[in-house]
C-alpha cells in the first residue's frame, strides 16, 4: 500500500462504503464503477482512481464484488472496530450530538462529556454525567480516548483543542466556527453548515443573475 | 470567467473567505499564499491554483491584498446578500439548527420550519410557528425560498428532498444519513458527522497498529 494517499481520497472512501452497504441491503452482488458513480454523483474514473490506491478491487468489465469491496473498505478505514470519544460543550448542539442515534451503530461511542457552565456540570444525559472541562486533561491521561468532539462556542474552541492535542488526541471533530491550529499528524474534520451553505450560493447566484437579465 | 470550475474548488473558497476575515480583524493588509496556506493546512500552490480560476488576485512576490481578495470572494460566492431557507424536521437536531446563532450574521435566514409530528406542528420556536410538512409544496409555490435544510430521519429524507426539488429548490443542506438522488443542477451538501469520523479513523488505525507491534 503506498504511503501517501491524498486526504481527499480518504475522505471519499466512507461515502463509497455507505453506498455499498445500501447496495448490499438491496441484495446486489456486483456493481460497476458507472453504477456506483451514478448513485454518488461522481465520475466512474474518479471511483476507479480512488480505489486504485488500495490495489485492484475490480476486474475490467466485470464490476466490483459488493461484499468484498465493502469488507476491504471497512478494514482500510478501521470501521470494523469501536472508537472512544469525548465531547466538550454540552449546549443545545452538544445535547443533539449526545442524543444522536447514528454514532453507536457505526462503532463510535461518547464515553465522557464536559462543559464549562456550573449549571450543566453534574447533569446526567443518558448514561453520562457532565464533567467540568477543567478535568479534561486529567481524564485524557487516565482513560483511552481516540477522538474529541468540540461543540463549544468559537471563542473557546482553540483552547479546548489545544488541551485535546496536549492529551494525545489525534482526531478532532470540530463544530465550532473556527479553523483551528493543530500540529501535523492531528486530523480535524470541520462540521460547519455555514461553509456548506456558502459553497452552494455560488450556483444560486449565477442562475439568479441570468434569470434577472 | 471560465464556465467549468470544479465543485471542490468552490467548496474551498468559503474557507479562504473566512480566513481572510480573521486576518482583516487582526489588521493585516497583505497576506502571502504561504501564510494563508500555513493557516489553513493547504499548500500555497493549491491556494494560487484555486484563485487562478477567478483571475489574477495577487502579484508575484507581493502577496494578496486582504480586503480586496475578501471582497472579490464575497462577490463570487454571493455572500454579499441574504438567502431564504426552509427547514424540515424539528427534532432535537432541527431545534439546534433553528437556534444556531451562526446563520443570521452570514445572511442565511430560516423563514419556515416543517415537521410531520402532530405534537410539534403548531409549536412556536423563536419567531417561527412549525407547519405541517404536507404544506411544504404549497409554501414553496408562494414564497421565495433559496435553500432547503433537511433534518428528518433517514427513511423520510428522500421524499422530503423530492418535494424540495419539485418546488424548484436547487440547494439542499442535508443532515439525514443518506446520499440523496437529485437531478443535475441541484446541489447537495451533506452534514454527516459519521462520514467525517470514518475518514479520520484511517489515520488512527494505522498508528494503533504500528504501536501494537
Amino acid at each position: 500500500m503506498p504511503l501517501e494517499i491524498p486526504e481527499v481520497v480518504i475522505e471519499r472512501l466512507p461515502v463509497y462504503a455507505r453506498a455499498l452497504a445500501a447496495l448490499q441491503a438491496r441484495g446486489l452482488d456486483v456493481v460497476s464503477s458507472q453504477e456506483l458513480g451514478d448513485q454518488l454523483g461522481v465520475t466512474p474514473a474518479q471511483i476507479r482512481k480512488d480505489l486504485s490506491y488500495f490495489g485492484r478491487f475490480g476486474k475490467q468489465g466485470r464490476g466490483y464484488n459488493v461484499n468484498r469491496l465493502m469488507e476491504e473498505l471497512h478494514q482500510i478505514l478501521g470501521l470494523d472496530r469501536t472508537w472512544s470519544m469525548v465531547l466538550i460543550g454540552v449546549g443545545q448542539l452538544g445535547r443533539a450530538i449526545l442524543q444522536y442515534g447514528g454514532f453507536g451503530p457505526q462503532g463510535f461511542h461518547v464515553i465522557e462529556a464536559f462543559d464549562a457552565s456550573a449549571e450543566t456540570v453534574g447533569e446526567m444525559i443518558g448514561p453520562l454525567t457532565v464533567r467540568d472541562v477543567s478535568e479534561l486533561g486529567a481524564v485524557l491521561r487516565h482513560r483511552h480516548v481516540d477522538i474529541g468532539i468540540v461543540s463549544v462556542p468559537g471563542e473557546n474552541a482553540q483552547r479546548v483543542i489545544d488541551t485535546l492535542v496536549a492529551g494525545g488526541i489525534r482526531a478532532i471533530l470540530n463544530y465550532a466556527p473556527i479553523a483551528p491550529q493543530v500540529p501535523s499528524g492531528v486530523h480535524v474534520r470541520q462540521i460547519d453548515p455555514v461553509l456548506s451553505l456558502q459553497s452552494m450560493t455560488y450556483y444560486l447566484k449565477g442562475n439568479t443573475a441570468s434569470a434577472a437579465k
